[in-house]
This record gives C-alpha cells, sequence and structure tokens, in this order.
C-alpha cells in the first residue's frame, strides 16, 4: 500500500504541477467548425457527460433547438424538435472535443468560438460565447439573434483586434480580476473589464469599420460576463495536460448537462463518473422560483476544478447578492476546499485570506476521506424548453462521483485487494 | 446640555443626509483658470491647510518648481525655486477653490482639470490629474512631459468624449468598484477600468483623432490611478454641501499639505484645526527607507472623509500588497471606523461586511471620546523636491486636529460653560 501511495502522491503532484504551470493565451476567435477536433456538420456539441435526446433536460432541448434552427437546419421550433428527435443530428459532449460551454454548452459548426493555447503544453482548448439567453434554452429569435451578431459582427471584429495584438495572455488578467473581487465563474465583471480596455486599442489599429467597431465596444463594455469564457477556455486548457497521468487521483473535470453531473480523473482516462444532477440552491429573478428550476447544468465548472468559482468564494463575496449566503460561509467554503485539494496556486491568489493561493488539485481521495465535495458557482435553467435564465445559486457535486471513481480506482489500480 | 446635544444630533443628521444624498457626475474636463473661481494668473493652489514657502516640505516645493516651468513662469528648476521664494505668486489651499489635488496637489491655470458637479446641490468639485511624479514633487522634464501630454492630448480627447455622452455618472461607478475590491483612495482600479470602459465608445463617437483616440485609450486603460482624481472630486462635491451646518460636529475636509494635517467641521465655518503631518506607516520602493520619506500629504484624504479610503479597507484587502498589514487589520479598521462616524451609506456597500454601508460623517466628538482617529490610505512623497512616489501606507490623522476642533466648538456653542 506504501508503494501505491507513494505513486498517487507523486501522480498528483505532476499533475498539479501541469496545472500551476499552465500559460493560457487567447490566440482566435473562429468558426467552431473550422478549429474543433472532430467538430463535423450535423453535429451539436453540449456540456456535460454524454446524454441522448430522450434523457436531456428542457434547457438542454430548447439550446439544441435553438442551434438547429441557427444553423439553418430547421426552420422553426417544431421542425427543430422533430429533427433532433429523429437521430438525424448527433449529439457529443464538449469535453472530448477540448472545448466546453456555459449551461447547456451548444456548439455548432458555424458559431465563433474561443481559442485558447496553453502555451506552456502547446494544447488548445475552446468554449463558446456566453450570452444567457440560448444556452439556457432560449430558442426565441430575439434570442439567436445574439448568437448571429456574435458571428457576424462581435466575433470577426474581436478577431481582427486579437490578430492585431498577436494573441491576449489570460493569466495576468485571471490574476488580477482574483484580486477584484471575482471569482471568474458567476462573477467575472472585473476581467471582463480588463478583457475589454485590452481590446480596445488592439481594434482601433486593425481598422475595424467604426459601426462594426462601436457596436462590438459597447456590446463588450457591457458585457459584465464577457470573460466567462475566457475563464472557462483557460480552465479548460489548463485542467487538460494534468490528464492521463498514471495513478492520480486528481479530478480534470466536472461537468453537467442539466440530467447528470460528470466528472473525469486524470489516472482514470477517458471515463465519465456520474450521479443525478443535483439541484441548485440559489436565488430567482422575479416571477420564478424553486419548481420552474431544472438541475445544475454547464461546463462551466471546470473553473472549480482549476480552483476558482466555488473555490475561491471568500474573495468575491460582491457575488453573494447573486446567489445568497454570507461572508463567513464563502470563508468556510473556500477553506473546506483546500481540505479537499492537494496545493495552492502560486499564481492566482487570494487577499482576504492573506494572499492565499486557489485551492487546486481536487483528490477524489480528500472528497471520500473528507465528505467535503467540491462547490459550485452557477446559473440556473429553466426546467422546460424555452426560456432564458431564471436564477442563480450554489450546488454541490454529488459524492456518487467520487464514490464511483474511487472504487473504478481501486479496480484499476489494485487498492481493493489489499 | 441636553438642548446642545440636540442640536448637535440634529446638524449631524442633516449633514450624513447631505453627503448621502450627493449625486456627483462628471460633467466636463476643462484648464482650471476657467473653471476654479478665484483661480487667477501668478497663482499656484496646493493640497492641504495654508502654507507658505518658508513652512513647505520638500515635496510640495518641488511640484510648485514644477508647475512654475510648466506655466513658463522660469526656465530652470533654480529659475522656478527663486521665484517662488520671492514671493512673486501666490499660494492657496485647494479647498477654499471647491478643489482638491493628489499629495502636492499642485493646481495652476493652464491645467486641464476634471469637473465634478452634485446634481442633488448644483455645486461643483474640481481635481487634477493624477499622473505620480510631478504631484510628488518630481520637476524633471519627464515629469512635465506627463502634465504637457494630458494638457494637449489626453484631457482634450476625453472632454470631446464626454461633452458627447453629456456627462458621465458617478455614483454607480463608486458603488461597483466598492464591490471589486477598491477603496477607491490607494486603490481606485477597477474603477479606473469601469471608466476607461465607460469612455472608449463614446470618445470614437465625438470623432477623436485616431491617433489621439488610441494614445488617449492607451493612456486610461494602463491608468490604475486615474480614477482617483474622480473619487476625489467626487468627495470633495458630497463633502461641500454638508459644510456649514450650525451645531454639526461632523467632519467635511481632512487635508495635509507634508507640513500640517488639517480638518474642517461643518459647524465650524471656514477655519482648519491643524497639527504637525504625521509620518506614514509603510512600504517603501526599492531604494528607499524611512529616512527619505517626507510626512503625510495630499488632499486625497477626502476620500476617507466621506467613507471610502481606510474607512472600506476591510472590502479591499488587494491593497495590503502595497501598503502592508493583514486582512485582519483590515476588518479592524472599519469596524473601528464605524464607531466615530454618524451612520452607514445607503449607496456605497462593502460585500465582506454583509454588504453593510461605508462609515459615513466623522464626529469630532466621538474621536475624541474613542480615542480611535481616521485611518487613511495614503502614498509616500519624497522628503526633499525632485522625486517621483517613493512608497505607499497607512497613516492615522493626528488627535490633536479634533481636540482642537472639540474645544474650538465648545467655545462657539457655549459646551464649555455647562
Amino acid at each position: 500500500m506504501d508503494d501505491i501511495k507513494q505513486k498517487i502522491e507523486a501522480a498528483n503532484a505532476e499533475a498539479v504541477k501541469r496545472i500551476n504551470a499552465a500559460d493560457p493565451v487567447l490566440i482566435d476567435i473562429a468558426p467552431a467548425g473550422q478549429v474543433i477536433p472532430g467538430l463535423t456538420d450535423r453535429m451539436l456539441l453540449h456540456s456535460g457527460p454524454p446524454v441522448d435526446w430522450q434523457r436531456m433536460c428542457g434547457a438542454q432541448r430548447g439550446a439544441m433547438m435553438g442551434a438547429a434552427i441557427f444553423e439553418g437546419w430547421a426552420g422553426s421550433v417544431d421542425e427543430a424538435g422533430k429533427l433532433l428527435e429523429s437521430g438525424a443530428i448527433r449529439f457529443e459532449p464538449n469535453h472530448p472535443h477540448q472545448a466546453v460551454g456555459p449551461m447547456a454548452g451548444t456548439i455548432s459548426a458555424s458559431m465563433p468560438v474561443w481559442v485558447v493555447e496553453n502555451k506552456t503544453f502547446g494544447n488548445r482548448a475552446f468554449c463558446r460565447q456566453v450570452e444567457g439567453r440560448q444556452q439556457f434554452g432560449d430558442y426565441s429569435d430575439g434570442a439567436l439573434q445574439g448568437l448571429r451578431q456574435w458571428r457576424d459582427v462581435w466575433a470577426p471584429a474581436l478577431r481582427k483586434g486579437l490578430l492585431q495584438m498577436g494573441g491576449l495572455s489570460l493569466k495576468p488578467i485571471i490574476a488580477k480580476a482574483l484580486q477584484m473581487g471575482d471569482e471568474l465563474h458567476n462573477r467575472p465583471v472585473a476581467a471582463s473589464s480588463l478583457f475589454a480596455n485590452a481590446m480596445a486599442c488592439p481594434m482601433i489599429e486593425a481598422g475595424v469599420a467604426k459601426d462594426n467597431l462601436i457596436g462590438t465596444l459597447k456590446y463588450i463594455t457591457n458585457h459584465e460576463l464577457i470573460f466567462l469564457a475566457l475563464a472557462m477556455a483557460a480552465g479548460k486548457a489548463s485542467a487538460d495536460p494534468a490528464a492521463g497521468i498514471e495513478y492520480s487521483t486528481v479530478v480534470v473535470a466536472m461537468a453537467r448537462n442539466g440530467t447528470e453531473f460528470g466528472i473525469r480523473v486524470s489516472g482514470l482516462g477517458e471515463e465519465w463518473f456520474t450521479a443525478p444532477a443535483p439541484r441548485v440552491n440559489g436565488l430567482y429573478f422575479p416571477g420564478y422560483g424553486g419548481e420552474d428550476a431544472g438541475a445544475d447544468i454547464g461546463d462551466s465548472a471546470i473553473t472549480e476544478t482549476v480552483g476558482w468559482g466555488g473555490f475561491v468564494l471568500a474573495g468575491a463575496t460582491g457575488i453573494l447578492a447573486l446567489v445568497g449566503g454570507t461572508p463567513e460561509e464563502a470563508m468556510v467554503y473556500s477553506k473546506d476546499m483546500r481540505q479537499i485539494t492537494v496545493t495552492a496556486s502560486p499564481n492566482y491568489r487570494m487577499p482576504i485570506m492573506g494572499f492565499q493561493g486557489a485551492p487546486v488539485g481536487i483528490d477524489i481521495r480528500k472528497v471520500v476521506q473528507t465528505g467535503i465535495v467540491p462547490i459550485i458557482d452557477t446559473a440556473i435553467a429553466h426546467r422546460n424548453p424555452g426560456y432564458s435564465i431564471i436564477g442563480a445559486g450554489l450546488v454541490r457535486a454529488p459524492m456518487e462521483c467520487f464514490k464511483k471513481a474511487l472504487t473504478a480506482f481501486g479496480r484499476k489500480y489494485g487498492l481493493g485487494r489489499s
């Protein structure tokens, strides 16, 4: 057993070393079909572990219908529903495609995605636009209009600026935002503001036409969640090199599709360890309540996977007006997360905790031993298709995922026999 | 005595009601000589209470020399020194001119100043550019070049944008920044970022020429302290209507000239109650130490006067890397400031303290009774002329000012006779 324990410790040390060494740089914004490996036509990527149409939640179905209309595969919501039910469109999860998406997380070929390269390891990660409507299952024309503006105006203008400047390093922005009350998941307001400032001059220098320039600047300077997609892509780009390390018990992905919550573990290959997606404990927008809520959904828990989001809630108490709770509870969450992680980030620090680093590298053993499961900031989607965001709150990763993973780990590495 | 006590309570309630009702809006950026009442040619305004050349500290002298060269009154540092010593230039403090300035706080007629109007009361306040060199006493050509760029390029470009947009409301930016880890004095990084976000589109829409547009955008998107001047002008615009209320023991100005620290009290007219400027307890930039430091200087304590800066340090712990101290100490400071103030702000809140309002309305009675003096964030200037910033830290307002004011209050309102 000691031998195995040493192997695990060494493997986990390597895993967090890789996460901490990540250097995520935004290098492009390009149509998903041109950049995401394996994303073909007549395919929709989605958040969380695999799920088929029959088991798909309302928000996921609504978002898929919206995407089918957006791609021109269907002319109406009804047509879209029939098409998707027919099996003519292939559904695959984002994660195996190096991608992540907020809430339903829909990615189709013509949607421009953020392209983040981890310069330390050369791997790339992709995240779709964060917009707050279609991603929640809203398939209305108003919702799809936001995707079209992104595709036709905002993404091309930002791309021009980005190529002009030769890429944007995200690490300094993330580090700074964490000292400005962001947790980079539900609250990326500082990072979004810093990002907008970083893009203004390059877009002008690149000669973006005045109308598109003003339109795009208005979009990014008023979009307090725009950086969430970059935090997610940076998180995915940072976590991916830590996957596939034999003997490592470190979690490299947590993701939800609204039906199931799933985790992947470094030493356990591509397998998802799942449990039913939990309910979110949160606050609702006027007119909505718990009875309207769908279950936990989205790839955005990749931010917690690398130590942001709920893990640094102590430093982001401004978010409590949105998700509920007290500063004292927030402090307890961040302290608790130290107990289930391997190390603290040398790059990303929390002033309110004396500049302690963010908790990095969730260890499935520690989760099972302590009974403390990861805490995740999240938004709340409606249980039925056709709605925008209805609330926001906190959710706990289900213990079942970690127990299943630990059992599988025991089976694979022989712990069960000792 | 009870009658007087009631009068004081009522007067103080009125004072903080006025401070809390303030609605500061940036309405212009214009040459000081065109907008500041009573600022004439051959006059230099400075921070703090009145001070003459003989008693002026090194930083103040250096800044004056820089301003004299900037205005073309002198061709060299030597000439400037002789001119200023000769009495040919009139020195007056900023505060009686509705103005404030960071550190030495120099304002001369041709320097563009931020013009903030308090829409609730119609009064205006002015603050000069925050630039970090000349204001610390650096009279080098490099330092003055920053003033010239401000005068010739940045201020005119920003003015165009500002007039295009019809003014910029500061209250929402300040409220938001206080939830983003700013305290708006030493750390206005979020507010500065939000300000740059707000100015980008209007400058483009106003047709600012491309070179000036890019130059100005680069300046404001990289200037983490740019909002300090706006916080100061907003603070001054908010505090001024609270002045001159008979029987009020609320402090309406705290300001330092590097030689003396002075306060003004609502019920005590224009009088300054002064004490020797204290030493700052802080951290120094490489190559400098306590033996190089001048004493406390600047009008920037107007931010603490209205409840920001050191008063909300608990919510701005990112600053501790700059000024020293622990998050626990920061929390104690903010709690302590509640003990010496009349009320909490309904507008400006601290998430880390459960969204408690900033402590507003320093009551000289409470200061003397509790022995707790206001805590102020500040930068450190060199003791000799010719230097830029050398450090930053925390300083306590001298108790002597409050005791003197309370004695004067007793004399004026008859408390001493009871």
